[in-house]
């Protein structure tokens, strides 16, 4: 089972808040004690991970002073030297505090929409400073209980001002830095604007610099609302806009529970590894979820091991699926009257596709051997071929 | 009440799939009679309608021939002429025939694809034929099972071609009719591919005809996710793509119901209602739903009259929203610091937000009053106010 | 409107713990400041509440030494004389802290288990002195995220033996008091045992003295499984279980909202009123929901306002929808050909189905009428008719 | 892999209906072609089954004569005698025709009742003919979509009349047959009455004759809900009420997929089975499925052979779980204190409880180690332990 150590090459990621998590839940108070950043940091590292992102709040808080923000980042940065840490992503904490309560972006207090561009700002140049080339931004708190109280064209004018204005300072500033946006369709609002990937990736193109704004899908938001996370990253991909990625796991349709990666939809898990490795996807794979309440210090690192473990679990499976000689002479057949590029628009293919002669009912008679297929792939996820 | 007789100027359309329903569900066969489209035109007529719109085997047997087809449209045609009725929309059927079992633009077989491009053409000519101004595609059978059977990048890009072909088309053909694109999770398949309005805005962007490509939201189809309608519609609005829209009703996160309008999410179709009025959305109320199994010919028509009649009573719920002195005056209170265009990128903006006084504990105390605003909506929802 | 007025004899109970949420989630810490318990009882009476419900560290916190618990005691019973509010109901709660992690009376440790019905006993002395007369208990920890950690039927069998325990005090002290068992499907654990009020009835049959324990439904909790309340709460009635009910509100499948009474689905807040009222249940109409993160103090009171307020409006409802004659109308046609008793099992009975003269074709042409039906029901509800 | 071959000893059964299923869909007509019972039964042989069970009109048509009822029992039974295999189960068809549209059992007309009766009393017949043990009752159509039309209360006292007369004519009849009942919470209805496990085996304690009636769970109706099917069965063990079961699969909290077992949550069937092999259920492993629109006879079969090769394989994790020396070493710590019998009611135990010495504390503190736990029992599963 060594095969399934995690190496740097591996490029996983965790969240700096992922394993701070302390178990606090809407039900329960804190269970864990505080897991310092850089004590994280060594952790991480020993476990085999690439590197940790994190929240602006969560290395420096918000009430911190600027020598106090100083001392922190200086005593953050010589941790990730000393384990060879990476920072690849860095993110803004814009619904956490009481006056983020309305929204951030979208509130409907312009003041507190100059704070929150002015938080992100300072986030990114945290995130300069350590050398990270992503920006994610989640608007946790960017939607409504009340639908009387905003007009949405409007609150979506007032997002796109506030990406807007930040792209502009990216370019400013010249950071190498690309942004990536996280859609989440509720939960802590009652419902979130831009709920999904795809709503994301058609506001991106409603934005003034489109070309460095890309999507960072999260496994549990999307199935949230019992969408397919394959085919949802799958779209990002089409549209060139796969930025980052937070990999955990959520049973549908319920509270974002952020489960540890693989641990509850192995066949949907599967499906996504093989996307991203079948893409050659050069991106961070990023973990965004904790232990379980139930879990001590010991749990957490247990944790951390086994979703990187499980993806490189289901990074074999995967290589498995793709050299099944059975599975690919199915496909082969599945696939073999495909074709190509043949539904160009001219005169001749109109002609072509006018007088085409198809049999219909024969074709729809004809099966495809999916059950087949997908038996196989399940025996392959099962380990018994 | 008089007040709400809907009237050809209110612009509510049906499909003629919506009266033809004959209440076959999974579980049980058909329990009404035939409703012919010449009598669906009189008596949607009738009951204060404007138009109706088909899927081409709505109209035109799948098996019919080419003398039939002319019989079955000039018999149509008469019926539109006689009761007044217009044909603002039409469709086309690629989800029935077993053809399509396995997708028909993302089939996996080249003739499918072909044919049923093929297909949507000759539903467009008829659709020029009879004056309807929005060609609806709903791909019902664009999506998997089985994802270890197509790549949903390569699915996306055979989609692609087919919506492209039919905009070369429309052009070519100098047609002045505009595509909207429905999308919707699951069901028939266990997933569909662009399974939100979201997906379906993005994926647009990716199109040669941009211009050309909207989409078709319906109620259902986006609370089947627990998605907000009245947001989806308002991003829809926002990139100017709202080119159809589809009305009825469904309790969230479970099988298509396609319920009578308003009779499920109250305050849901209040929004959106308003969101459309106060857009002043000039396209048609469509109605796409059907009367339940229980129903006989009096409770389809009852059924009919029950979705504009709730439209129009929704309409004047408006009318009082906005005239509503008490809801009008805390809205004011909680827009006043709402402020405009104040997130724009410059040097003095940048300085202005990196000096922006703020008290951000302060801020963060105040409450916004929305347990009232919402109360006042409901209780203007219940006519009790 | 003043007959939208509570007055005491209207029996509207609130959580203690309702108004004192203070805006706390996942994402976000609190917003509001302390609203200390006799506070609560002066407002509540204010706004025409009969009386107040509590856990047992609502009022007396886990920490409290025996001296702090009687004089915080004295002070709540003196307020409850001064403004004349009834404690008709206490529970206890087995959730906030870490000790029940993994559950109270279904921990897979003894002490734990020992330690919770002991701290159940203490909650329900309180009650006694206080003059409860329902004891509920919501299990809020009894469940798993890793089901490989404890056997459900086991589990069952521990959460039985601690509802057996106190049933066992309650007679053993002479109390006057009746448990309501209330279930939720899951959160904060990945899945809670006895998820549904239809399972918690049928766990109260397998206890030793099922004629003392009922069930407290909560609106909320049966919709995060998508299930209609009203056919629940129908369930409990028929099984003559409804000890206690919780009012509030919440979209379907997702994470739990506790919203005002009938601010999101007000169909269904009408059928549950109806059930209520048509049955003459004598029981409390407890509130169990807070205001939105959004509000202050104000809104806090709103809230509150909001939820009984609703109530009456739908009670009202109820008797113009049992006085509509074009409904009652319907209504009767509907049930005219009902019958009753006419399925008990007897050698004659057996002959008269054996040679039943049936028409099962023209049975089944028949419509019920039920658009209509419903189509009025929603009129009366939007208050235009 | 010789040893996932299915045998009859394993008492692997599948419903006729789910070979019989062509296809069809709300959204297409059937794709496939008849398959006879005979033949069906023939195929189920082959591949291993243990028997065949059936609604009455699955083999016997609503409109057959006595005579043709009576020859094609003649040729069926022919067919289990030629290919040795059982009928274990008979259930009858109250869903299909359009006379049930509005109920059978809790129809709102006393002739339909009374017809629906009469037809399940025939199926049993049948059933006790071929020697059925279990009769299943699915009410399909026992619900609404307009909660206006019936009394809930009242339906469940139909629907017990209906139980009970059924019972009743077993015991008369002196068959060896008990009834269990399958719970759904939706579709085709809006919402069905008694929609969970729970909910079924609470209605049953209100009926005449509890000891001969259990229910039949199915994992997709819990899943349709968002359940957890491992507890809802070990609730039904609990009880004693575990008399048949429906193994199939189903994504969460949407339509009815009626999936090959395992192919989608497979970490559920793998507990599942777990369940059901610990307890050393000796029922029937039924499954009620069937085969994707896509797939054509062959397809029909694979899927049939996969739903047992799937079960035979969790059943060989299940061994190696139990067997795992690091899995059972941690579960032995966890369950280390559990204790057995200390919560019964005395003098002696009160005092003992009120007395408890307990560190709240230090026990609040202590983690569970159950991250571990599920990542062993995801690695079991996945073949790499």
């Amino acid at each position: 089972m060594s095969t399934y150590q995690p190496k740097p090459k591996d490029h996983f990621t965790f969240g700096l808040w992922t394993l701070q998590n302390r178990g606090r839940d809407p039900f329960g108070v804190e269970v864990r004690d505080v897991f310092p950043p850089v004590e994280i940091v060594r952790t991480l590292s020993e476990l085999g991970a690439y590197g940790v992102n994190f929240h602006d709040n969560d290395l420096v808080p918000i009430e911190a002073s600027l020598q106090e923000r100083d001392r922190i980042v200086a005593e953050f940065k010589q941790a990730l030297a000393d384990y060879k840490m990476k920072v690849p992503m860095v993110t803004v904490n814009l619904f956490t505090d009481p006056v983020f309560r309305d929204g951030a972006f979208t509130s409907n207090r312009r003041q507190v929409r100059q704070y929150a561009v002015n938080k992100a700002m300072t986030a990114i140049d945290l995130g300069a400073e350590l050398g990270a080339e992503v920006f994610v931004l989640w608007g946790g708190r960017e939607g409504t209980e009340v639908d009387a109280s905003k007009d949405p064209r409007q609150a979506l004018q007032h997002y796109a001002e506030g990406v807007n204005y930040l792209c502009e300072y990216v370019r400013n500033q010249g950071y190498d830095i690309k942004v990536a946006l996280e859609a989440k369709p509720n939960e802590p609002r009652g419902d979130l604007y831009l709920p999904t990937t795809g709503a994301m990736l058609a506001f991106i193109e409603t934005l003034a610099h489109p070309e460095m704004v890309g999507v960072n899908p999260e496994v549990a938001h999307e199935q949230m609302s019992g969408l397919n996370m394959y085919h949802q990253v799958a779209q990002a991909l089409y549209a060139g806009k796969l930025f980052h990625i937070d990999l955990n796991d959520q049973k549908f349709s319920r509270f974002d529970q952020d489960l540890r990666f693989g641990s509850e939809n192995l066949k949907a898990a599967f499906f996504l590894v093989k996307l991203l490795e079948d893409a050659h996807y050069t991106g961070m794979r990023h973990f965004d979820a904790h232990a379980y309440r139930t879990e001590d210090g010991a749990g957490v690192q247990a944790f951390a091991r086994g979703c990187m473990r499980t993806y490189l679990i289901l990074q074999d499976k995967v290589r498995r699926f793709n050299a099944d000689a059975e599975i690919q002479g199915l496909l082969r057949t599945i696939h073999a009257e495909q074709g190509e590029g043949t539904l160009e628009f001219s005169h001749d293919s109109l002609k072509t596709l006018r007088n085409l002669a198809f049999d219909r009912v024969a074709e729809g008679a004809r099966g495809h051997g999916y059950e087949q297929l997908d038996q196989l792939t399940v025996e392959v996820l099962m380990g018994v071929r």
